[in-house]
């Protein structure tokens, strides 16, 4: 894979003569990234394109190629690769569409594809692929803009989707590798490459059908050891799984069987597609959870009996709070008031403020030996007006005096994005937009803290 | 419930001499929330508050009083609601906690206002509630700030959290009830107001326990007939029942009974905390779905694939498009694209620009005889330089002329917020931030039709 992800010297072959946005120019496009390597363009009916002298074919170019970038017409593409074996290139990437997810005509292509890596010792990615991101060395094959951010977050796709779309899947991708089709790299090699990558330190993946079932899960069950694998698989449906195949060619296989796999095998394994970013940022920023049992602290009564019910399905339970920090919080609070957990402070907010009252609470439950974890409702209030309700100051100071239990935290009110920012910003408080998320999100953390303890 | 919502005379008992952000003095909010009625501020201890002449006790007041606000400690109130009832007045709200939600003490006092409530017909709402909000009269008796937007949705609460989160329960609340613990008016009572109530046309419920269940039902099934009630039943774990006992005095029930009883009755149950804004925007905006046949519209095939999962999980399913539909779509795709539903038009996007296939294809579905509802998959780009990949305009010309199926919509890439607020802003296309939200919004627009059809 490291002829794929830090090439020195990059063919692109079927560059356009288009370049500026709405070309899709797969060339302009890995400069603006800021790759630093060599690129030769190779189309024979140009001398230069954007600067850089073409090459009629891969074989005059004279220095050394590590990665050839294809993207012609399908009937071209065999040709192309016999070439690159030719010319001493062992990586190439095919990003057209038109084969196993096409007719049969792209099927047979594809099988042909499939035999030159294996004859010849050349591997292949894709096709029907943008390929990778490496934002560690500013390379990518995508025609697509995408942003650039280095995160310690890998990704393994099988769809362009999750390049364009990163923020909706995992927030951002610092290393990510597309596996489209799957004709030669498929998701053991890319989870073998991002796995024993230092500098990743999760692995997100969407997963449409997985090849090389037992040879992949003994690999992630080893991985998972040292850094968490998310899975989004998909094609739970039947028509779901037929669809697969017609989009990447991918036998989707029983999605129970699969999902069950994945799960002993230590992975997490996604319910639906909004969860990825939650997962990422989670595991990106929180601590891991040494047990199942949850303080809630709450502006809401009836915020607390949603989350009770989400630990609940999620295998989470309420903790029983010592008696040390029930008192500490009753001397807060009107006299008549119930106090457990979760920990209605309305009434101590009421009496003492927002930040001193939010500030005992939480110092409380993060001191109490009975509690492994803690979820924050507050208001995300309008500011200057109802600046004082932001309690984003309280927790900064406490999460940074006592950072060894994740906090997530949900708000409501007229403002709850920007408080949100606030209390992220910590470092040590994550924000969901549900209150089933920001359980959920818990219950991951506790996960990874039963694999490492196994 | 009218004296309640349309009050012409208002005593405020136990208003604070404090005011500005911070006292969330009721006063205060209910003169800025713009109620243009008459406003008795009654304290023994002030002769005058924000411009307003004092009273000692409620039976100096000689004008007609028609709802008291009373907000107390607790064990003042059995006194004043019989000095209420004294002075004539038939409908007091009981703002402060304390009561069945806190102690023994607290749940006697309780029991005793139902008894006042039931011996000298007063009507009480509350207690431990922020009241009533009815932003088409400017009339609210929340101590909190909250927005103000005439929206035909009323809400039904036991806390004020979704009076103060309206956002991000239900977008707002044209008018909303409070019930509290309840120990009076209850659902039956709010839902008959609401549901009865030309200005309403959606009824949103968070409930933890229902009492007069038989006859709440009863009334459900009359009102789903007129306009959808919209139900999120807390209390799913035994924990979580428990907790509702102690936030608001309520007994849970069995929740799959009670869940099973209210789908029964025609009610949209939800699932979690997060589809309530969902399925409020949903059936505000979007006309009902005739049949379970989807047509999917995408620029990914691994989002198509996403989608026939979650279709097949709210049972719905993907339609066979008519011959006519596929032919069009295909004129403008490659050769070797096989086309089926999911629809992925990227490849005809890239061959004639995303508002010509995206505008040909939606038209196509639209009219297709074999398709009820659509899913729109696109891209939120960066503006100005991707501003070509923004498909609002072709949205809006074609819902514009082909109005009759509903269509909802999920965007990805680097500026999905801006580009969906352009897709709602067309009025008959609405955003969701999961897919897995955008197929469920079209299976609750298709259970409504289902319901109106019986």
């Amino acid at each position: 894979m490291k002829a794929f992800m830090e090439p020195e010297g990059v063919a692109l072959i079927g560059i356009s003569r288009k370049t500026g946005p709405g070309s899709f120019n797969l060339m302009e496009n890995m400069i603006r990234f800021g790759f630093q390597g060599r690129i030769y363009p190779v189309n024979p009916n140009m001398s230069e394109i954007l600067g850089r002298k073409a090459y009629p074919t891969i074989r005059e170019i004279k220095e050394p190629v590590d990665l050839a970038v294809i993207s012609t017409p399908r009937e071209t593409t065999l040709g192309i690769l016999s070439d690159c074996v030719a010319a001493g290139v062992r990586a190439a990437i095919v990003v057209n569409q038109g084969f196993a997810d096409a007719d049969d005509v792209g099927r047979a292509l594809q099988k042909e594809m499939t035999a030159i890596a294996k004859r010849d010792g050349m591997r292949i990615l894709g096709p029907n692929t943008l390929g990778v991101i490496n934002n560690y060395t500013g390379f990518t094959t995508s025609f697509m803009p995408i942003t650039k951010e280095e995160v310690p977050i890998g990704l393994i796709c099988q769809s362009g989707i999750f390049f364009v779309g990163a923020r909706e899947f995992s927030r951002n991708i610092g290393k990510g590798i597309d596996i489209g089709n799957g004709c030669d790299i498929g998701f053991y090699e890319a989870l073998k490459y991002l796995g024993e990558d230092p500098q990743i330190r999760i692995v997100a993946i969407h997963m449409e059908g997985l090849n090389q079932g037992r040879k992949f899960l003994r690999l992630a069950e080893r991985i998972v050891e040292e850094k968490p694998v998310v899975i989004h698989k998909t094609g739970s449906s039947e028509r779901g799984a037929a669809a697969a195949v017609s989009h990447s060619g991918s036998m989707a296989g029983n999605y129970q069987v699969t999902r069950a796999a994945l799960k002993q095998a230590g992975v997490i394994v996604l319910n639906e597609d909004g969860q990825m970013a939650h997962a990422v940022k989670t595991l990106l920023h929180l601590p891991l959870m040494k047990g199942d049992r949850v303080a809630v602290i709450t502006f809401s009564g009836a915020a607390g009996i949603m989350i009770t019910d989400a630990l609940d399905r999620y295998g989470l339970r309420l903790a029983s709070l010592s008696p040390k920090t029930t008192e500490t919080v009753s001397r807060l609070s009107p006299g008549w008031m119930p106090l457990g957990n979760p920990l209605d402070i309305w009434p101590a907010v009421m009496l003492n403020g927002p930040d001193k009252a939010y500030a005992m609470a939480l110092r409380a439950v993060l001191k109490d030996p009975h509690v492994d974890g803690v979820i924050c409702v507050a208001i995300g209030p309008k500011v200057p007006d109802y600046a004082f309700l932001d309690v984003s100051d309280a927790l900064k100071e406490v999460t940074g005096e006592l950072p060894d239990k994740p906090v997530t935290a949900w708000l409501y009110g007229p403002n709850p994005d920007d408080i949100g920012k606030r209390f992220e910003s910590t470092g040590r408080v994550m924000v969901y937009p549900t209150l089933e998320a920001a359980s959920w999100a818990l219950s991951i953390l506790r996960g990874r803290h039963k694999i490492l303890m196994k």
